[in-house]
């Protein structure tokens, strides 16, 4: 950090993503990405671009990325706002909503709500998830503040139901509740229905998993107009050219091809089934997950040997440091052929241990 | 807005960017683009590139780009940081440089500096530019505060020499200087160069002039490599994948072929230079401009109505309502036939006035 930089900002700790070594292949379950390429029509879409187009703007309203998204899920455009990787929604909904009466969040969570915390200065209440791991409803009832619930929860993978995120958020009217459904398309409900009849909800998505397109960096979320012209507001005082060219043509092609993606999510959810049945045949506790990964801990081996042997067998996935949750580890699901090499490396090192 | 927005944004105006009209075919002299398209190496890059990747997140570092600017430049890279369009490298300066003790910039210059003080509660002096347009580097000397100038400024063209900009940093070292040069590579004398002797200097730059890819939005500066990691903090503190796979590889091709595009600037002084002349033969006052753009005001037509009868000739220029410059109106340079065309349209609404 340099002299000149504004005290507010000295003691943040900015957000660490997942590694990503470039000193050998790895089967990558460290960061959630699909194991499945973009459709046909994304790679046909790209492939057959105007790079020379490329000299002009992208169109700063995004609009059919925006139009392909309304289609799909039913709404109007107006309600939907789309971003270079849904960390700007976050982020922005943050800026213009936590700073008033505070954010809430659960305490095991995303790593980035307390980032964006820190970063504008809110007060942040992070609520301890229950024994199981579970959130207590109860305790985001009424909370008087910007609430902030990613729903499957990361990184555990547990969903709450629909019925209890609208008791949430019809119990939060004097307030935003934003629920980040970033994983949510793995055999979650979405409560994006509800964004029709509550004027406080952002329903938060993104194309880097489901609609394996991490590398195009695109976000969007469903909400109601006013909240939606809120965030625009913020993206024409920061960036209004937030996504390129090639971003929108991809999503475009991708939204238009939802049903590639669909089948794609059950599949992992299938792979999901078979990896959750053979670790905890070999003494790992594994938690419910209705998200791309699976969040386990051995009966005996520590979370950071199970990290390190498998780094060594060529097997990336992540570890968090936190006290509460060091003993698991969050396991990318891959592709059925990558599962099954991860099972039975991990089957190797139980034996080995 | 919606009910919800904290007040401190509910009056913030946000920058407004030049019109992207959809209902014809125009001549686009308005937003500063080339008229050139991205060099060979550029589209067969992009042409190329493993769409299939765009299931992975794109390297949060842009290793590959920041090499390829530092070799360029001949930096190091350490030295370099790179961006989803230069407005982000801005908007992360005002936010963690700004707040103490204020910023000051030209009173007519890029128009989104003073939506960032809104923004983030910063309080700005505009310093009125004098009667010929010219900034009074006087005003810019030990100012106490951030200090921002467009060099060459925007949307005047007008640059201040190597010097004079040496002088204002050297007198600033308790603040950061922060030197925009967006439009540099048009016959501009880059200071670039003094981010090795001084260490409170950013000078900040773009691939969507120069480097023909305003669409893949890519912007980067050099300093410091303690103010580069206050950059990055705030990075990582908002959006760590900021820049997508397919415009890190189009912008690493790009500045790997960069005598191409320091070429196509050639071209575009060479054009900018006859029509400034054929401009002044008709009753234009047009600025000396070292930027791919000229700003330019008739002796009897009005700046409002120069924009409209353009526009009904299919040609769009950009004109601001401000006060002090509603009498002139930015042009882009385009190819030599766009501008051969733009002044023959100029000749006809002379003599038809």
């Amino acid at each position: 950090m340099s002299k000149y930089i504004d005290g507010a900002y000295s003691t943040l700790k900015e957000y660490v993503p997942g590694e990503q070594p470039k000193d050998k292949k790895y089967i990558k379950l460290n960061t959630n990405e699909s194991p499945y390429p973009p459709s046909p029509a994304v790679i046909s879409a790209v492939d057959s671009a105007e790079v020379s187009d490329l000299r002009l703007y992208s169109d700063p309203e995004s609009s059919k990325v925006k139009k392909a998204i309304a289609e799909v899920y039913g709404v109007e455009d107006k309600n939907v706002f789309v971003s270079n990787g849904s960390d700007e929604i976050l982020n922005f909904a943050f800026m213009v909503y936590g700073k008033i009466n505070g954010a809430v969040f659960p305490e095991i969570t995303y790593g980035f709500y307390k980032v964006f915390c820190d970063l504008y200065g809110i007060e942040k209440t992070m609520i301890p998830l229950e024994e199981d791991f579970t959130i207590d409803k109860n305790k985001f009832i009424n909370t008087g503040k910007f609430t902030v619930i990613a729903n499957p929860n990361a990184p555990t993978g547990i969903e709450l139901g629909l019925d209890v995120i609208e008791e949430i958020i019809k119990s939060n009217k004097d307030n935003v509740v934003l629920i980040d459904e970033a994983y949510v398309d793995f055999g979650g409900t979405s409560c994006y229905e509800l964004t029709k009849k509550y004027d406080n909800l952002i329903v938060c998505r993104t194309f880097s998993k489901s609609y394996s397109l991490a590398g195009a960096r695109l976000g969007y979320c469903f909400a109601n107009e006013e909240l939606i012209k809120d965030l625009e507001k913020i993206k024409y005082s920061t960036n209004p050219y937030n996504i390129n060219r090639l971003t929108q043509i991809a999503g475009t092609a991708a939204m238009n091809e939802n049903s590639y993606y669909m089948a794609n999510c059950k599949k992992i959810c299938d792979t999901r089934k078979f990896v959750t049945k053979a670790l905890r045949e070999i003494g790992f506790e594994v938690l419910d997950s209705k998200a791309n990964f699976i969040f386990a801990k051995h009966e005996s081996i520590s979370g950071m040997d199970i990290y390190t042997l498998l780094r060594e067998n060529g097997i990336l996935v992540r570890h968090f440091t936190d006290e509460k949750i060091k003993d698991y580890n969050r396991i990318t699901i891959g592709s059925e052929e990558e599962m099954k090499t991860f099972v039975d490396t991990m089957k190797k090192i139980v034996k080995g241990a």
